[in-house]
């Protein structure tokens, strides 16, 4: 297929070079190009614009990291709404608000275009090794048509409705679920380790038990080591999908009590410097509050 | 070995069994003795009170219901205090507080006897069927001296400390992060249900990915089918244990913010008439905050 | 003095009519003019759009629902930045946002004028009758050149500072501790209403006390009453504000859990379609998470 | 009247001599009698134990620190119950537990004596100056019969109904909206606070408006000023105070959020070594968590 790739971060470099392995013809676009070489040692070409990244292509996949890029990469003069052709498509695979989702679809559709919202769950490695889970949402024949793109960028699919921005709120909740994990392993070590207990001895007995799954394996990990640097995601990013969370929320009208809570650690954590450490960091705020040096 | 068994509800019927199955000398005791009947079938001898049911045991173990059963049957009249003999053991299996737990080690040494505390994580079929994972504590000699015990009733043991109320503190803990699942889970759902996701598919989804964990699955599907009925974990149980972890955490000067939330949430639905709903109701009053009819 | 007079609302029409009353030249602009009618019998003349309000004028006082309505009244192209003169300044005394008055301060310096923010505390009635607490922020000679106007519309004047902006923090903290007065109030009737105590009883004990202050008797008396319509501050206008505090707490990374928890609350009240009364109604939350009728 | 007088500390020694002033028979006890010396210059009798301060007395007040206090002076073996005449009263000012008001409602029934409980509302100064507020709940024609005693005590009586422990409960139900008030003003103190505005000012411009009551006067110029000791009332009765509140709604199963929020505060206040400062110094938490030093 023909494939224009926007973003070239930690997870777009995996992503876009998985495209570029399963036969795809590939052209990139990344605000500083040298991030670009990799791929194009691999035979993508490299755009000087989104809008010369679309041009030609079926589809564009975009993964940037917020809502502000994202719409100077669509709606900018050089941008994609005026750079694919009518009956393209955009895969959006970034982490953003519902309310950009929604204007995008609408943005898209006046210009005969066609929006994908396909937000990914997984880290760096994961985007690497073509192992991410990917949750798209848009009109059933496009997502159908992207299949072999998602197919070549992660292990599982889940097609969660024909409204792109619920894709984005899904996504949003997983993070949410992330960070409420987070909380409450904190308080629980606190408690705990409080009275003596081994924090790898406690994380190792959940895990093993109700509680074996990835999400407690990786943050109970480095709440029980205290390494939050450097960040595999790092707390004003956090800070930022909780607002989103809550915002879309507020929208709806859905009070999220967790959340909130979140939110306020989250506010503590970067109040405190550690706007750059791993968000697994909010677990010292439950220590420091029990008189535990963290 | 010459055990005694006391308590035999749902969990403890199953864990006596799997005691005699592994050759032990079985004298039980429970309140309403018909429950002891299929034991006796199968070898135990019928007690007629605890003290009877520690007369010339190395080893009692009590699986009761909470604080009040267990604190009658050691130190009631015909208690194990009174009953055992100097140098057995006590293994507590039940979910108690950390107070009571440090009360009867005090009581058991004052007597010449050993408190080893001893809490189980699983439900009714993993008794059954020998699966339960079994947290203990209590000084080294005694608890190696226990563990063909712990052996014939789970498939893991984890030897938390030699403390015995850290066991308890862990037990407590464990319930604790399995209600902040319910919780955060409910929220999720509320706000991805409201935008129309199907809340099966959603569960599907989060267990697939990162979620992966018995909890999720186990709860996830209940709150994904709204079946709180029969509950296999009460609500107002639920809501002794949160208060049983904030009482350890008050006297430890330990803040739980989200186990304060749980309470709060779990007396709404006491309130509302909910007490023999599962625990898992909770999720409900997400929902009915977001305007849903749950 | 000549002045201009926008928004012509259950507040705005007190305020300027006191301000008529001193002696003041005003031109007055509403979006429904016919609001207007009786100032216009008392003098002032009606102008056609905020552009023609401001002209001549040298100060010019806006009084509107939101930051929406602020916005296009100075920003649009008949409005206050093209319209006011060098030298002039523009009183703004709605509720809005840190983040606007900041953008508006700069806006209006950029055109050689001056900002002052100048929110009042009071409701219609003080409006009315000159009893409105004011509090200002600006350039110390533009506010002492105002005074004579503050003085016409309230009987307090409180001075903050030199940065407009925190004027209108001040005012949407004031909100939220009214708001979180609500809450606290609904939680403590909650309680001893279900113990048997009356309402009525309890809040005039409240008030003759410690609490012998306008917040809790008007709250105070609207929940043990459960009155809430005609609204005098609608949840909706509450949300919005509570939503501001928030805003502005974490622009400057200052977590505000009490707040966190009245945005809960207020959305819990939209979602069960209570958007139209007065905000006191939050308290039957309180009243019916205790199972108790509201 | 003949009455006895138990617990002379800062509270107890004002009301004892405003009893004596106002010409009744006085019998006081107290743990330390040191404390007496000035009580008996002024004609009261001193009494070696509660028994002997009930001796002939028509009515005994207690005035003690915690339940546990009041325990043991009424059902101790020279306690009140032992040493009241039939058909006497026991008046209970103290802050207790609605429960232990249930117990000795009961117990003093069965001894053929009546308990009415008076908490009172004021710090030491009120008390010396017969300037309390009492709150009383009993039957009706022993409430009629301590009139007097109340009126030489305080200035403004609430009779709230006639079972004790309603009064108890309207007691802690008022330290709970103090609580409230310490948190509320905290946070909006470190909101407008960090944005520089003068805390002072702040405290100064709520309460000549809309919060001109004695707990914003109190509370707001501990908290603007920082001054946290000594003590008026220390955080660690706070914490005692709100837990009893907390344990009074989940008997009624009444959720109360801000209660469960402050125990959070007041515990890790404690866990910071606060115990011993005013409980005002909960306002620090809000200050610390925004990243401003107290």
């Amino acid at each position: 297929m023909e494939v224009g790739f926007i973003g070239l971060g930690q997870m777009g470099i995996g992503m876009a070079g998985n495209l570029l392995k399963a036969g795809h013809d590939l052209r990139v676009y990344n605000r500083t190009p040298e991030k670009a070489k990799p791929l194009e040692a691999d035979g993508a070409q490299l755009a000087a614009t989104p809008a010369q990244a679309a041009d030609g292509a079926d589809v564009v996949i975009t993964m940037v990291a917020d809502d502000d890029a994202l719409e100077s990469i669509v709606l900018g003069e050089t941008g994609l709404l005026a750079g694919q052709g009518k009956g393209t498509i955009h895969i959006s695979a970034s982490t953003i608000s519902v309310a950009l989702s929604q204007r995008l679809t609408e943005a898209h559709a006046a210009a005969g275009q066609t929006f994908v919202s396909a937000p990914v769950f997984g880290r760096p490695d994961a985007a690497a090794t073509a192992r991410l889970a990917i949750v798209a949402a848009g009109p059933a024949d496009a997502v159908a048509l992207c299949k072999p793109l998602f197919e070549a960028m992660g292990q599982r699919l889940f097609v969660i409705g024909t409204e792109p921005q619920t894709a984005n709120l899904v996504k949003l909740s997983g993070n949410f679920l992330i960070a409420s994990v987070i909380e409450s392993l904190g308080e629980a070590i606190a408690l705990v380790g409080k009275a003596g207990v081994d924090r790898h001895d406690y994380v190792e007995l959940l895990t093993s038990t109700l509680f074996g799954a990835p999400v407690y394996k990786t943050y109970g990990g480095l709440i029980a080591e205290r390494k939050f640097e450097p960040a595999g995601f790092a707390a004003k990013l956090g800070l930022k999908d909780i607002r989103l969370a809550l915002a879309a929320g507020e929208a709806m009208k859905v009070p999220l009590p967790v959340a909130s809570l979140l939110r306020d650690r989250l506010l503590a954590l970067l109040a405190d410097g550690g706007q750059d450490l791993d968000w697994a960091a909010v677990s010292t705020l439950a220590a420091r509050d029990s008189g535990q040096a963290s």
